[in-house]
């Protein structure tokens, strides 16, 4: 058997490496608290995403929930957003009081569809949520003048899209903020980990005490905070690792290649969009398969590769919606039926990252080929 | 200038051994979403702590803000709580949407005081938070029995009361639930941490949910839930610690011992109580010092360490009420000033670690015998 082979693989760095930093940090004893290679790290990723506010978090989700207190929505208020998200998005909204509403995705990018949004706007809505969905960027313009319009605060999770620029302009700097992961199964990752970026400098001093109890200095708490700091280990790895993703992202790139040398030939399997002008943040390798035309069902594609132990992922499949929580809210869309009902019997992520071989590539196209 | 002393200073792992078990780690690619060290260290605490559900947590904070979901408390409802507590306390009742009432604490203990919390009841109050601050245990029979009568959950607060047993009975074991805390600044830390544990062997599952977006498996996410999960380098670290803490356990009450024999004799400087039949957590070394019989003030002998370059910290002065967030909110209590308003001028932690030496005990007890 061959050995399993998974959609992700944590980029991970060199061990001696990491030794050599965490010998510094238990040295100085300060192994959280904003310790200097948090500050470091983050200081870099600051330049990397090309904000004036970019603050590192112990996970995307906290970063989020952080996020949508910065903006002081009112209790109870809602949030428009896709239920083609992981959980973690619809929670987050959850957990700070608010009501999320969710609205269909367009066809190709997959991303919330902005008319779906304008249907699902009511006196309560207080903010759009939308979700660069595989690094398919949303559509910002139309969102934000719908944002603008109604007076709603708009952020985006970029879980996806790190790195990600739109000619050339970093996706960070669209919108009220975007909230990133640093998970394991990211590009870039802190084993655990998140940030939020926004375009205003002078967000960063909010988000510095929403991520740190409010703590002021010895004697002041000025503010409603929780903890999500990351600690000085896991920015250790931050540091190592971002010297490694230019490097995994461009074998990536070469992979995708590869993929679309024999996917893009087959009917009814459509693989990612390419959006004019934005960089792919060679996150993940989605594809649709349409059963009535390619003949074969996602759900067979995937089980056939299970086979072979190479575990793609129906990724989102169920969607937000289907899950308990939310199963009784409704999905405002311009069609009849919602086509993210559709997306979510079509959707696969396939193996993506550094560790995929030719030989993986040959197994799966064989899948694939077999009628 | 001797080398700075602080309260306290984190206990660390051998770097050599840590770094077997990231070479596990790494080889595994398996870093986080509770992995075999995760499993392990829940599991070892779990017997360390003496109680049937015992889950970890990336920080204490995350903890209590899942241990407030978990008792599933009406929004706006209140909760009772102390404001001689870290600001986290209050903040995660307030994150979630409920409102800290605050009340005042009894003298010899700094716990809540069951009296107050009587006063403080109404029909909108759901929980009382107490808090086993330095260690000290809360009043449980009284506050259980108001718990009973008026039927509200019953949370502790245990980030000081690591290990603490009460006549051989494990502190998790009171209430509905203890959120630890396992911070840097903690006896037992995984660097940051924390873990809630409960009495009751069916609330492991609903704890499990929330820590983890309320995923089920592949295809069912069952309830609300946020990312509190531990990585596998923290779990790391955290399993190496489990194994040191008895020692530094050790160590800190022979330097109890040691602060006593000449602290005790002071007119005026109150050193923390003895609880029959109550294990110390040896967390913190607190001291209550009252101007007017010693004759100088607790900030004289925190600025005249300084001066040594030994860093004492007033904790908690400033109090939760002092702060931005809380100062329009009242104090509960059966005096006509609250207590807890004379405590805060008069508490101060001194280092207490196993790097402190009789070399700075003799400085500490100069600054204390100098007039």
């Amino acid at each position: 058997m061959r050995p399993p082979l998974y959609v992700t693989r944590p980029l991970l760095p060199d061990l001696a490496e990491l030794n050599i930093l965490l010998e510094s940090v238990w040295a100085s004893n300060i192994i959280t608290n904003i310790g200097p290679l948090h500050q470091k790290l983050e200081q870099e990723l600051r330049q990397v995403l090309g904000v004036p506010t970019a603050m590192l978090f112990n996970n995307g989700t906290i970063a989020l929930l952080a996020a949508l207190k910065l903006f002081k929505l009112p209790a109870k208020s809602e949030v428009i957003t896709t239920p083609l998200t992981f959980a973690a998005t619809a929670h987050a909204i959850d957990w700070n009081g608010l009501v999320p509403v969710f609205v269909d995705v367009l066809p190709e990018t997959l991303t919330i569809d902005p008319a779906a949004v304008e249907l699902a706007i009511t006196d309560k809505t207080s903010a759009i949520l939308g979700v660069h969905v595989y690094g398919n960027v949303c559509e910002l313009d139309a969102l934000q003048r719908i944002a603008d319009r109604h007076g709603l605060k708009l952020l985006y999770d970029a879980a996806h899209a790190f790195g990600t620029t739109v000619d050339g302009t970093p996706i960070a700097s669209f919108g009220d903020g975007s909230a990133f992961s640093f998970h394991a199964t990211k590009l870039f990752n802190t084993v655990e980990g998140g940030l939020l970026a926004t375009k205003h400098p002078e967000d960063a001093n909010d988000i510095y005490f929403l991520r740190n109890f409010g703590i002021k200095n010895e004697e002041e708490v000025v503010s409603i905070g929780i903890n999500g700091k990351l600690n000085e280990m896991q920015a250790a790895v931050g540091i190592l690792n971002l010297a490694l993703v230019d490097e995994e992202r461009r074998q990536r790139s070469v992979l995708r290649e590869k993929y679309l040398s024999f996917l893009s030939k087959i009917d009814g399997v459509l693989c990612q969009p390419v959006q004019p002008g934005v960089s792919n943040s060679e996150q993940y390798f989605p594809i649709q398969i349409d059963a009535e035309i390619f003949g074969r069902s996602r759900d067979d594609i995937y089980e056939a590769l299970k086979l072979e132990n190479i575990f793609a992922r129906k990724y989102f499949h169920p969607i937000c919606t289907d899950f308990e929580p939310y199963r009784d809210f409704k999905t405002y869309s311009v069609h009849n039926m919602p086509y993210v009902e559709t997306v979510k019997t079509r959707v696969l992520c396939l193996p993506f990252h550094s560790g995929v071989t030719d030989e993986d590539l040959k197994v799966i196209e064989r899948v694939f080929l077999a009628t």
